[in-house]
C-alpha cells in the first residue's frame, strides 16, 4: 500500500522546512530566497516582468487524472510562459499552497517534484510563499519574476503593418489531450473496474495537456539571432483569440494561411476520431503555450530557418480584423468564442 | 433589498475592464500595468523585495462578521506590512481572485474598493493578477514588490548583542478584537433574530482586527532620523514568536520588560471580561502587524522620540534564548505556542 502521511504531522514549519532543503538558490540575482518576510532580488539594472496565475482545484485541474507532480511542473511552465512572451528572462518564483487535509505528505512532496522539476528546466529560483489550509480542494498561486532590457521587452499591443505572423511549435494537441483524458474519465466513473486505458498513439496530445513547455527555446534563440520581435503573446486561450488579441491591441489586422497552421499527425488523428475539426481545435483549442509573434520583414532572413517556428501569414491595416486564406482560395473571418471562466 | 447581480452577467473580460478603470497607475516605476501577459517594473537601481499571501474564506477571514471591503484592505496591508519588514518601500500589488457564485458582482466591487482604498493609503499600483472561478469559497491571493537601496534592507538574522529592542503600536488587541466578533457570531448563530451588538467601547480591538495597518510611517519615520535598524520583522504570529524568530535566526538572545509591553487600555478591559490573560493576549495574540525591530545602542538618542515607538528591551549574548523581566523581578522564559495552519 501507498504510504499515507497527514500534513498535520509535518506542519506548516515542518513543511518550509521540506521546500528549503529542496529548493537552493541558484541564481546570483537572488539575494534573499525563503526565510524572511520577504525574498530580495537584485535587478541587475534591468527592467522587471511580474505575471501571476491562480489555479484552483475542480476549475483548473482535475486531480483525477493529472497526476499531481506534472500538475507542479505545468503550474510553473504556464507562469513562465507569460514571462518568455514579454521575451524575459525568468528567475524567480513563489508558489503559494492551500492544502486540504485529502492530500497526504506524500502528494505535497511529489507536487514539489514537479516544481522542482520546472525550476531546473527553466533556471527560477523558488523564492517564497505561503502555505495554509484549505477547506476545499487544492489552491495553487504562482508569481514569476522574469528581468530584461527595457528595448527587449516586447508588448501585445506593437505589431506594426506588414509584419510578419510566427508562431512556434503546433496546435491543438493539448485540447485534444484534455478531451482523451476526459473520455478515459466517463469510461472510468461508468465502470471503475475498468482500468483507464491510454493508447500509445495518444502519447503527445496527453503529454502537451499534461505537460506544457514554455518556449524559452524560442526567446533565447531570437536573442542568438539578434532579432526582437514587434510584438508577442503567448497561446494560452487558443490561437485565434491571441490573434484578435495583438490584433485589437495593436489597431492592426492580419491574414494568417489554413494551410501553414502547423497541427500534429496525432493532434489530426485524435480530432477526427474524437469527430472535432482539427483546424477548430488547432485555433480555439486553449493551453498549447506556444507563442504568436510579429517580426519586421526585414528580419525574415533571420528567423526563416527557425527551431519549430513557422511563418503562418503578415500584419494588415485592415483594423482588428483578422482573416484566414483557406486552401480553396477563400478569406473567412477568425473568431475565438468568449474564453470565460464564470 | 441590496442590489445583487450575479457575476456571470459581468464575465472575466467584464470583471478586468471594471478593475482597470478602478486602478489607474500612479507611480512612474509601473511602466505596464494590467493588459499584457506580465507587468513591467523599472527597478530604478534598487533592489527588489517580494512578498506573497494567500487568503482562503473559512480559514483565514469569515464573511459572517468580516464586511468584504475591510477584507480588501486587510489582503494588501498584511502584504505591505512584509515589506515594511524589510525596510522597503512597496510599489506594486498583483492580486488574484477565486469567485465562487455566492458572490456577487456588487461584493466583487466592495473588495476592490478595499484594495483601491489600501493602495491609495500606501501608494501602490494594481499591476496585475487573475480571476477564476471557484468551486468552493473566495480565494484572495496577493504579491508585493517593494524597492530599497541595497544597504536599506533590514533581515531578521541580523541582530546584535546589546542592541536595543524596539516595536511600533500596542499589542494583543487583533486577538481581542477576533474573540469579540467570534463571541457575536456565536450569539448570532444561537439565536439568528438577535442582531450583533458591538459595544462602542471595542471599536479599537475590532478596528485593529478587521483594518490592520502597515506601520509604513515607521519605515519613513526611520529613512528621516537616518536609522537603518539592525534587524525588523513584522508581527503576524504574535509579539513572542517573532521576537523567538529573531533570535534564533541571529544566534543571540534577548531580554523584554514586561512593563514595557505596551497594551491599550480596551485591549485590557476586553481580555478581562473575556477571561483573557492581557499578557498573553500581547504576547501570543496574532494579527498585530505592528514592527519589531533592533537597533544599535548608539542610535538611541535618534529613536528615542519615536512616534508610537517603544523601547521594550535589549539583545544579549544568551543565545537564541528570549526572557522577559517581570515587574516582580522574576526572569521568566518566553515561548510562543507552535503557530500551526493545519
Amino acid at each position: 500500500m501507498e504510504q499515507r502521511t497527514e500534513l498535520s504531522t509535518l506542519g506548516e514549519f515542518g513543511l518550509i522546512k521540506l521546500i528549503n532543503e529542496k529548493f537552493p538558490i541558484n541564481n546570483p540575482e537572488t539575494l534573499k530566497g525563503i526565510g524572511d518576510d520577504a525574498a530580495v532580488i537584485d535587478s541587475a539594472g534591468k527592467e522587471l516582468v511580474v505575471s501571476t496565475d491562480l489555479l484552483i482545484e475542480g476549475i483548473h485541474f482535475d486531480l483525477s487524472y493529472c497526476p499531481i507532480k506534472l500538475l507542479g511542473y505545468k503550474s510553473v511552465a504556464v507562469n513562465v510562459s507569460d514571462i518568455a512572451a514579454m521575451n524575459a528572462i525568468p528567475k524567480q518564483i513563489t508558489v503559494s499552497l492551500g492544502l486540504s487535509n485529502r492530500i497526504s505528505v506524500e502528494a505535497v512532496e511529489e507536487l514539489y517534484e514537479g516544481i522542482k522539476a520546472a525550476c531546473d528546466e527553466y533556471k527560477v529560483d523558488l523564492v517564497g510563499g505561503d502555505t495554509s489550509a484549505s477547506r476545499s480542494g487544492l489552491v495553487i498561486s504562482i508569481t514569476a519574476l522574469g528581468f530584461a532590457e527595457k528595448e527587449k521587452i516586447v508588448y501585445r499591443n506593437t505589431a506594426k503593418v506588414n509584419d510578419i505572423v510566427c508562431v512556434s511549435g503546433d496546435f491543438g494537441a493539448a485540447l485534444m489531450g484534455l478531451q482523451t483524458l476526459e473520455r478515459e474519465k466517463q469510461v472510468f466513473l461508468a465502470n471503475p473496474d475498468m482500468q483507464p486505458q491510454i493508447d500509445k498513439d495518444r502519447d503527445y496530445v496527453i503529454e502537451r495537456q499534461l505537460k506544457p513547455q514554455a518556449r524559452m527555446d524560442v526567446v533565447y534563440e531570437l536573442r542568438d539571432l539578434g532579432v526582437v520581435p514587434t510584438s508577442m503573446i503567448d497561446v494560452s486561450d487558443g490561437l485565434a483569440a491571441e490573434l484578435l488579441h495583438i490584433c485589437k491591441n495593436s489597431g492592426v489586422g492580419a491574414v494568417i494561411f489554413e494551410d501553414k497552421i502547423p497541427i500534429e499527425d496525432q493532434t489530426y488523428l485524435t480530432a477526427t476520431e474524437l469527430n472535432f475539426s482539427p483546424m477548430t481545435a488547432a485555433l480555439n483549442g486553449g493551453e498549447d503555450y506556444e507563442l504568436l509573434f510579429t517580426v519586421k520583414q526585414e528580419d525574415y532572413e533571420k528567423i526563416k530557418n527557425m527551431n519549430d517556428v513557422s511563418i503562418i501569414g503578415y500584419i494588415t491595416n485592415d483594423v482588428t480584423d483578422a482573416k484566414m486564406m483557406m486552401k480553396s482560395g477563400n478569406l473567412v473571418n477568425i473568431t475565438a468564442p468568449g474564453y470565460e471562466h464564470f
